[in-house]
């Protein structure tokens, strides 16, 4: 993922027109960007160039500073607007969709996003306020309410023209139909009004059976209908099918990523709104319940060593190869589990394909474990010169990598038929279940096969 | 993820259907769905059902049966289709886009596929063995050949004459304009003809500055640049900026979803192309090349073990408590790991901010460490009554969760320098390091105070 060399010219010059404080020729050079490269400018740059850049640029052109403050995400952009007073912010959050506005304003300090709201309030632009009053994740909190639509009685040509006078609407998909109280009835697009005669009714050319999604839908579930039905646009509606926002496709991507970021750090035990700079004390304590947890499950593994402790006292090297067979369990359990939560998460598994799965995630951890299994016998038998302490390893390996398979497919379909995310929980039961079945398979082994062991 | 209910009353339907031999009816409900919903439809079946459906389907309507095979992926499509002759594979695999066929014949069975590539070149529509010539991961597989372009020398009004005449091409969402020889010059848009009178020149109102892909590009970068100039389509080019092509962003998410897969994937050291049915024999032998690697890194950590050998022939308790410390570490570097991983995919981390990141990441170790190293440290006091063994158990993870959020943070980084994917051997590298510097600062530290143990 190298970046593009353009952006490390552009750098460079950026960091020498700060340095000689040449703001003219800096906004020059800044200018010419798009918002997007702009953006990637200011990610790039420290804290304070970016801080200098950002003033330059919104100096003299909001919209533009703006835009790639939009880009750079809600945190860095309420970060570069901290320091503004509340008027300020309020007018440049203007020159942004609202939907990135209210995703930013949640992240200015409390106070200050305050004194924004209630200015903005004031001006009767409330659209920034009403959309926070969504709950977090839910279609309403990531629509943009500004959509346009036509009513259902107007003609084409009528339509045309509406559409002509309404240069604030920046990309239209698909013309959304409404009746006269703004209830959704329907959808065209431009291509068909341009197919039709000017004095067709938009009625006659309107698709009636259209696919929204409720103000108060899962953002998740809207980005699934987006993206399963190929759609570049979705609209919201509230309890009474009144059309009130349109989700696009741009900010499903958004929500695909988050969504991907969040199955990534579930399965690592990191909650989904952690990111690389949240500030050490949060994630701290953000971390610290799931090590906690981790602590506990160790103890339990521990405990099921200190069952073993006699047989450890009298072969010590028990004890060196003890890891050995509970983490290669843990390996092939997780390669298991990442595969089962991944297919979950897609879709591509299901009630009437779990046998199948579970067949040959057995098979091949059995496969593996023999394979490994093996070369790791011959390794302690030429280590320890002993081909009994190789073969218990062996054995054990053979067991805890089935298991560890097994379970790693069990585990992930049980924790969904519980309705419990399947990425949240299933790492901590596997390394569990694999370091005591490791543990015990191995030492329990070797209590069987002790005399042979002491000779070595 | 539940299902929606509606699709378990069709399944429910479907299945008795298909026990009666209703094909009729059973055609009669499911020409009713959504290309989408009956592949969802076709995903829930046992395979068996999954053909018969399919069969009935096909029949009738070749085109919704194909769509909603394009829809299920090329996997299962390809499943399908792979018991029936060449010649009709040929032809139901004209419904549906050619990257999408091109996609599906991929994987035919290997003789089935070269005979319906043979037979579509007989017909000259070859266009889907032409996207079989690019590269994998490459715009040119990925793209749709079939893309509307208008020449630059027509007016407004013979644009749209065009365009009324193209019924062909499905969804358009930008109108890129070329010159004679089909070089890219320009892009405009439906909404913009319908602003400026009708005998405008389309090269007054085409926007010559635009993003395009070249059709050798990574999909990656082609899904990046849609994503972050939020496009709904690229065009792609030929080494000569001849148009060839175009990629929508629906092809788009699903590039996004597979690039997310493979992260996922490859912190499990699972390999990107491995999905939930892989054959059992592939699986393993994918899987077996991390599992080897990791089975020699488990070997490096155990002869840590070994080199304290008498230390722990001294004081057994000790293999009881060392897979926690080594644990723990594992767990707090993994955290990290996949913190930094992510941000890097995401772009979020750079080199300007690095050292803010793994000072962060330091005090995060250190902290949770703190913690539950006294945490560690009270219960094995408990446990064996020996407070000496406690302090050195909470000390060895105190600097065992420090060095492995340390490491998660370097290892990563470090990768990245030397232009390896983060994501891939980053996992092998922090448990080894936490392993041997588990192993070694609790059994250093045992070894130091092994008269206080002893006593215990």
């Amino acid at each position: 993922m190298a970046q593009p060399r353009r952006i490390d010219v552009v750098l460079d010059s950026v960091r020498r027109l700060l340095r000689i404080g040449a703001t003219a020729n800096l906004f020059n050079l800044l200018q010419k960007q798009h918002p997007a490269d702009l953006a990637a400018v200011f990610g790039e740059l420290q804290e304070r160039d970016r801080k200098a850049a950002f003033a330059v640029v919104v100096e003299r052109s909001p919209k533009l500073a703006m835009e790639s403050a939009a880009e750079l995400g809600p945190e860095m952009a309420a970060q570069l607007l901290a320091d503004r007073p509340a008027e300020e912010v309020a007018k440049l959050i203007q020159e942004i969709p609202s939907d990135d506005a209210a995703a930013l304003v949640d992240y200015l300090p409390e106070e200050l996003s305050t004194a924004v709201l209630e200015l903005m309030r004031q001006k009767e632009s409330g659209q920034v306020g009403n959309l926070l009053e969504f709950p977090e994740k839910t279609a309403g909190r990531i629509m943009n309410p500004n959509v346009f639509a036509l009513n259902e009685d107007l003609t084409v040509a009528e339509g045309i023209t509406q559409l002509q006078a309404s240069r604030d609407v920046e990309m239209v998909f698909y013309l959304y139909i409404v009746d006269s109280r703004r209830h959704l009835v329907g959808v065209t697009s431009l291509r068909r009004l341009l197919l039709v005669s000017p004095e067709t009714p938009l009625k006659r050319i309107m698709t009636p059976d259209l696919i929204s999604v409720r103000v108060d839908t899962d953002q998740e579930e809207a980005a699934r209908l987006v993206a399963s039905y190929n759609l570049l646009a979705i609209p919201v509606v509230d309890e009474e099918n009144k059309l009130i926002g349109v989700i696009t496709v741009d900010d499903v991507i958004d929500v695909i990523k988050d969504e991907a970021t969040e199955d990534i750090y579930r399965l690592a035990g990191v909650t989904s709104d952690e990111r690389v700079f949240t500030p050490p004390g949060e994630s701290l304590t953000k971390r610290l319940p799931w090590l906690a947890v981790n602590l506990v499950t160790a103890f339990i593994a521990a405990s099921v060593v200190s069952l073993f402790e006699q047989t450890i006292d009298q072969v010590v090297a028990l004890a060196v190869f003890m890891p050995i067979v509970a983490g290669m369990g843990g390996n092939a359990g997780t390669q298991t589990l990442t595969v089962i939560v991944r297919g979950i998460a897609l879709g591509e598994l299901n009630w009437g394909n779990t046998r199948k799965a579970l067949l040959k995630e057995a098979l091949v951890g059995l496969g593996n474990g023999l394979v490994l299994g093996t070369l790791g016998a011959l390794i302690v038998w030429l280590m320890k010169g002993n081909p009994v302490l190789g073969g218990v390893l062996g054995m054990a390996m053979v067991i805890n990598m089935f298991i560890g398979a097994t379970a790693g497919t069990l585990i992930p379909l049980g924790l969904r038929a519980m309705k419990v995310d399947p990425a949240l929980a299933s790492s901590v039961f596997i390394t569990t279940f694999t370091d005591v079945a490791g543990f015990a398979s191995f030492l329990g082994l070797a209590t069987v096969f002790l005399k042979y062991l002491k000779t070595g």
